[in-house]
Order: structure tokens, then C-alpha cells, then sequence
């Protein structure tokens, strides 16, 4: 029972997928890497990638942005048919990070379709199954469709703060599958001060996910003290029906919750001003074809925000996609426009392993 | 013979483990990922864990605790029968990394028992059978068994210093296994000046264990320098016997040395002070008993110390744990008091993969 | 087609290697891991490795030097025959780094003999395959015979510059292969003053290979703005002869360029004045012969450089070395002069898996 401190005899876990491979006392531990490349080019207006040089000059509107991501997923199950498993993420993201990075890692329990998991853990808002389906192409961004709001997610690089607490839990049953995240950035206790802190707060979130009839899905979550900020509270609603086989089409409304200082968010990011700006509510109208070749997939949204911040320009924003299937791979492009009456594009490739 | 610099035919190495793999030129060579994740609560009095806000409040007694650890080992096998080998670990510990962190490389060759080591390697007195066996619970912690003195041991995260030399080199043989260590922390020569630098020196270190009959194991060994302080030496004599098949007692004595500027120390860590302190010797008495479900095990210990620092309250520590087996994964508490009367309590679970 | 958010259902890559091991939609992944341990001890005159200490006197000569490299592959087939795949590589260098190193990921297509890379590429002339061929030893040094001037190449841990852009195309038919890398340190456009930057460029490289009847191996190539330093162009012709079936001998030549601040110079780093040093030309004779065991491979160069910098001493180095294969292992010793009359000496072993 003792802990082998780290020496070599420890050999006894196989690197495996499917076939589950026994260890002594009867437990199965496997480990796999699985993951993706992604890389092509991204176009946009004003310079929104690269910033202002040294003399107030715009930087280049177009660059090469690539990804590689690899997660090591371990698991053992015990004689009780209790599963324990654990994640780490190497992820290297171009003109974001000098090398690949090892993020905090997850761990996790389940049994019966309950699972829990404790450390770097999903958010159960951000986990819901449709608060990102508007996005577009290989790259899978929406600079409209996406919630302003911001929320805590899975850390795929390394926590601001190694304080931070998450525990999650989901349980599936059929066709329902319901979340609950509680993320405590700092769980010492020692940041719970306002004044000198800010508003530092543990960020609760649920979610819930139900399919009807095989055609039907219906998403709804929120997500209170979001990202940690106090009193901004995220709503979402969503609904896609499949009315063809191969078209869908949905409907999304988020409540982005009052602007505060939002690490973790995922949207277009304008700066907002935490006092006076109001992120407002978005509705997006989404939907996808996939034509009779049965590999390409074209895709489009149109996104209306009701809020109100400086650099707003214009109510609606959209965009059209498509994908194309190589088998393991996808080549993908989008073309959207953002609140700032900004137009953005991306062309590229994806491959999974 | 050339080095293949980086380049894509590289795929001689397979992934695999209990079976070797053969590559070109009857070389065996395998790489797997072991490790194990542990979450769970620690509790220890007067905020050790967290420490003071800037208004000098203390901060949560209570926290949530997690490690995620994976060794990649690689090893292959000359046709002469020598197995040479290397090892990295990834590890991310709660409340301590923002994510997970590589450490230094192990490099190792073996063969007919005999085991040399080069880089990070193993500590001899810290590879010594019994030195850890006070340990309690699904945290392996003991806050009055552990010696308090310092000593260099396979580094799980990086280096403080990138110009650290270790060597190591472990015989085992029958019953027997002797092991021996040199570590220097900087094998440049730049920082051997005492005034400068203070006592930077290399540690030797030594070990060894013998087991007698299946039931009685010896365990003793020494850190000269211990940590790389001069003239902290550290030594540790250790028995532990089978009264029954299900039940085991034991005695370990370490005399701590004086105290220094101890970075690797692994125990309940008050703030020594060099000059006055004295770290004393420690005796621990300890057992452990499994029930007869065979699943469970209960192990206590009671510790005295002959030392003197300034927040010492007691000579005494205790503490009792007990682990129960899942196959796979195990459950495990612990209840301890340390020298200075504090009480520490612990609960979590552990999974190996 | 919607990208799965790091949920942990993502199983379908394996890791395996020989065997391909079919996902659904018949596209193969394969995840290996290979790479190799070195250690051993380098001997340099004049503190070469250790530099001086605080009060100006020399460090030690010899230094215990190994290193751990792991590269991480992954891989995947598509449906058409194109095979997309990306690289990262864990690597630590005793005193170098404090602890294994995560690069910049690596991405790349290939089909039909045509290789793409995009990220952390492989330069052009680093891959010509004769430029490195006055290595010698367990350690692959060559202090004269390498190029002085400097130019880009894959890199083993983490970029300088988070925004640097790199592609490389390969192309191999039959006994040919030519290859092209453009490498731009900075993408965004922010540095491309060269009075507040200086001059970053983007560094242009090709090399091509031939082999002549299985006997003679022809290589060439250049860098323009090598290494991103402008007008500092590195010229290489090399040609290799079988003379025997167990011997061989090689020339090569070449021109380093005008001196310039020159990250990821692989030579022996004399410390360059980049406004009045003149790095020359160097020419290199260069052979290896293999005893009748097979296994005992010497190796031998001596190189003449026509350069001009204030630490030169002698415009002749050479260098003699052996290898011995342990059969997936080898051990291997060097013995060097350099261009200031320093002698370097080296023994050690590496094994790759």
C-alpha cells in the first residue's frame, strides 16, 4: 500500500486504448494521447491580432495562426466497476506561447453516469451543448454568436492563480444530461477583501442538455458570479431542430450579465469598461447544411446584441462558413463581421489523432 | 551512426510495455506513462497550510489537495544485456503550480543488479526501505515521523539550480540491496566561496536494506552535508517485524543533524533558524494492521523528539491512519498532532496508473 | 465536425506505432514517443563551459553534460492518402535547464514524396545532409568543422519570440531531395524598424541532396538573412565518397558570412564582434572508417578557416573521434582543437528508443 517513491520498478501501466490491459488485483489502467493540429490563416481588420508598433502603426491584419494540442488521458477502474481517470493538456498555440505549456491537472471519478471531477475541471455552463454552435469553420469562432459574458472553462494552459478550486459534477441518463461547476479562484481565503481585492467570488454554474426525439435539442445554463466577478451573472438558453437530415437550424439567447473585469472570456474581446459599459443580451440565428456529397458542411449564423459599449458600432453581426471532410482531417474557412463592423476570415486545416 | 537531427523518420521507438518491441539491430525499446492522481481535504490547524492576508488574518485551516503525477520512462537493451534507461515526470501539485511542471531528466544504466544513475536521480538515505514507513493515510504524511532533517531526493519538479550533478548507484542482490549517492548542487566550481555563498558543499549519501526471513526488514543510512549544507548530517537506523501475517511493528531513529537552510526538506517544515536551532534526534514507534477483509489496513505511530526550536511545544507527535484497498485505487484518512500541538487530519483518495 | 471541448470522451487516437489503428471513418492516428539519453563528460580549456566566477577566477574545465529528449509524434491518415501529422518535444539539458522543456509545436502534410511543415520548422541548409558530417563522438561535436555563421533550424525548446512564423517544404524522388524553409522571427509587422529593432528579416533557406550511385553524396545550400540577421548569408557545398565499403571520406566548404548577432549559432561560439569580426570561409576534409568487427567506427576532420576575429588564434582545427555500437546503444569519445588553440575532449554514451 505504500507509495513507491518515484523509482523504476513502477511499470505497471500499460499505454493502450481500447484494450483495457490488467495490472495485478484485477484493475485496468490504460493511458492515451489523443489531440489536434490546426493551423492556416486568420485575417482581421484594423489589426486586431497583432496591435500598434512602437509609432502608433497597425501591425498586419493577416497571420499564420497555428495550434497543437495533445492531451494525456490516464484511467484506471477499480474491481467495483468505479472508474478513476486523471487529464493533462500540452498545447502550444502560435503567437500566444514561446513553447507548449502543461496545464493544471484534472481528476475525475465516475460510476453510472454520475462523474466528478475535482481540480481543473469543466464549466458546467461552458459545457452546454449548444452555447457554441455558432461557430464557423476550422477554427471554430463566432465573433457574434459567442457569449460576451465571461465564465470560468477547462484551463487549457497554466492557471493565472494555483490556488484555484473546481470541483464539477454531471450525470447522464438517456437523453438528459445535467452540470453543476462550482471555481473558487483562490480557496486559501486570503483574497476575500473587496476593496483590496476587487471581487474576487466563487463562480457557480449549472447546465442542463436534453435531446427529443432525435431531432429536437435543448440547452439552457447560467452561470452566477461569472469568472469570478461579483453580481455578473451569464444566462443561456438554446434550441437547434434538425429539419432535414441534413439541415439544422437554431436559436440562441444569452444574457452576458453586467461587463466586469472578465478573465477567461472567449468572445471577440473588445476592452470593456467594467463601470459604464452594458454587454446587453445576444440573440443568434444558426443554422447548418450539409450537402449530398455528405462531407461538405456549409454553416451560418446572424447575431443581434442588444448592449451598449464604446466601440460598438452596429447591433448585428454574422457570419457563413464551411467545412469539408477529409477523413480524419477537415479543411475549413469562415467570413464574419463583429459588433465593430469589423470583417474577419480564416482559412485552414484541422486534423485529429 | 549520425544523429538524426529532429527529423521525421524518427519512428524507430515504439509504445508498449510489457512487451518489448524490436527494433533494427535486436535493440528492445519501450516507452510507457505511469503515475497516479490523489485528491482529497487537509486540515491543518492555525493556517500552516495558507498562511496570513496583508491584514495579518489567517487563512483557511481546510483545503483541497490534489496531484497529478506521470513518469515517461524510456528504456532499451543492448544486445549485451545492459538496459539503458531515462525518466521525466510530470507533475502538478494543488495549491503550489499554476500548471503542470517537467522535471530534470534520469538517466540510468543497469544490469545484473547493479543500477548507475546520472542527472536527477534518486538520494540514497531517501531511497532507504523504511525512512518514510511512519507514514499515514491516502496523503502518505507524517508530521512527527518523517526526520526533520534535510536531504537531497529525486527532485519531482525542476531544479533550483541547472548546474546540479547527481550520481547514484544502488546493488541489489538476494535479500540485500546497498545504494550510494553524490549530489553536488552546482558542478561548476563558481560558487565554492563560503562567505560569498554560504556552505554550498556536495552531499554523500548511502543506504542500505536487508530483509530476514520474510519477516524482519533492516534499514539504515546517512547524509553527509545533508542537502548540500555543510556539516548537516543526517543518519537514520531502522526495524520493522511481521508479528502476524496481517501485522507489522517497527522502530526508526534518525539522528536530524544541526539545523541549516533546508531546501528538500519533507516534513512539517517550522521555520528553523540555523544558528540556535537544534532539529535533536527523533525515535518513532509505528505498526500497521489489516483487517480481515484484507482490504482494509490501520497504521499509527507515536513519535518522540530530543530536539529544540523556538515554536516546539511537546517532545511528542503521534498520529493514526487508516487505508482501505479498492484494487486500482485506494481510500485513506489520517488523524496526527505535530511537535508544535498541532492537529492535522486528512481524507482522500488515491489512484494508480 | 464540431470540435469536442476537451470533454472525456475523446478515445479515439491510439497509441501504437507499427501497427496503424483504424478510428471510425477508416482514418488512422498513431501517437508515438522516441528520442534519446546522453551523458557522459565534456573537457573544455579555459572554462569554456563554466565561465568565471565572482572574483574572476576560472570554473572547472570538465563538466558532467547529459541530456534527455523526448520528441512526441502524432499522426493521421486521411482517406486520400495525405498524412497529417505534428511533433512536440520534451527535452532537458544538464546545465542548461532546471527542468524538461516543452517547444514549439511542429505541423505538417505530406503525400507523395512532398512534405509541408508549418511552425517550428526544420531549416533548409540545418537538414542538407553533409553540412553536420565532421561531428564526432557520443556527443556530435565538431568545433571546427561546422558552420560559424548562423541560420535557423528546428528548435529543441522554447522560441525567443512567440510570433515567430516558420514553413518548410520538402520534396524526395528517387536519390533526390530538395528542400526550402521561410523563416520570420516576428510576423505580426511590429519590428521592422531597423533603426529601434535593428535588422530582423526574414531568413530564406534551401538545400538540396544527391546521391550518386550509392557511392557519392553531394549536399548544398544556402541561408539568406540567416538566422533573421540581414545580409548575413551562409553558402555550403559538400561532397562524400565511399572510397570503401567500410570507409569513406567527405570535403566540404563553407562561406559563414558576414558576422552578425547570431542566435542559434550551433559552432564554438567565440563571441563575435559583429561590426569588424569576419567569420571567413571554412574547409573541411573530413573521413570515417569502420574496423572489421563492424561495430568501431573513427572518424576524423581537419578544417581550414580564412576568417579574421580577435580571439583566433590559428586558421586550423581538427578533431579525431570513435564510436562503438553497443547494438541500441553507442558509446563514443572526441578529442578537438579549435580556432584559439583550446583543446576539448569528450566521452560518454547515448541510447535511443
Amino acid at each position: 500500500i505504500r507509495e513507491t517513491r518515484g523509482n523504476l520498478t513502477m511499470k505497471k501501466a500499460l499505454i493502450a486504448s481500447t484494450a483495457l490491459v490488467l495490472t495485478a488485483g484485477a484493475a485496468a489502467a490504460d493511458v492515451t494521447i489523443s489531440g489536434y493540429g490546426r493551423t492556416g490563416v486568420i485575417y482581421y481588420e484594423d489589426a486586431v491580432q497583432t496591435g500598434l508598433d512602437a509609432f502608433g502603426d497597425e501591425g498586419n491584419d493577416t497571420q499564420v495562426i497555428s495550434r497543437l494540442r495533445m492531451n494525456i488521458d490516464a484511467a484506471t477502474s477499480t474491481e467495483q466497476g468505479v472508474d478513476f481517470g486523471a487529464r493533462f493538456r500540452l498545447q502550444w498555440d502560435q503567437n500566444g506561447d514561446t513553447g507548449g505549456e502543461i496545464n493544471a491537472g484534472k481528476l475525475y471519478v465516475t460510476s453510472s453516469g454520475l462523474t466528478v471531477e475535482i481540480g481543473n475541471v469543466e464549466g458546467a455552463l461552458d459545457s452546454a451543448g449548444l452555447i457554441f454552435a455558432t461557430e464557423l469553420g476550422s477554427y471554430d469562432r463566432s465573433v457574434g454568436g459567442n457569449a460576451l459574458g465571461a465564465f470560468f472553462a477547462y484551463e487549457s494552459e497554466a492557471y493565472s492563480n494555483d490556488e484555484r478550486l473546481g470541483i464539477f459534477a454531471s450525470y447522464a441518463v438517456d437523453d438528459l444530461e445535467v452540470r453543476f461547476s462550482y471555481i473558487d479562484p483562490d480557496q486559501t481565503g486570503l483574497v476575500e477583501d473587496v476593496d483590496l481585492f476587487g471581487d474576487v467570488k466563487e463562480e457557480y454554474s449549472f447546465s442542463v442538455d436534453y435531446t427529443w426525439n432525435e431531432r429536437l435539442e435543448l440547452s439552457a445554463g447560467a452561470a452566477i458570479n461569472g469568472a469570478g466577478n461579483d453580481d455578473h451573472d451569464v444566462y443561456f438558453v438554446g434550441a437547434r431542430y434538425a429539419v432535414m437530415e441534413n439541415a439544422r437550424i437554431g436559436l440562441n439567447w444569452v444574457d452576458n450579465g453586467d461587463a466586469g473585469d472578465y478573465e477567461g472570456q472567449s468572445s471577440s474581446d473588445p476592452d470593456f469598461d467594467p463601470e459604464n459599459d452594458d454587454l446587453g443580451s445576444t440573440v443568434a440565428l444558426y443554422g447548418d447544411y450539409t450537402l449530398a456529397d455528405g462531407l461538405t458542411n456549409i454553416e451560418a449564423y446572424i447575431a443581434n446584441n442588444s448592449g451598449d459599449w464604446e466601440a460598438k458600432e452596429t447591433d448585428n453581426s454574422f457570419g457563413i462558413g464551411v467545412n469539408y471532410d477529409l477523413g480524419g482531417a477537415r479543411l475549413g474557412a469562415s467570413l464574419q463581421r463583429d459588433y465593430q463592423e469589423r470583417v474577419t476570415a480564416d482559412m485552414g486545416v484541422r486534423f485529429d489523432f
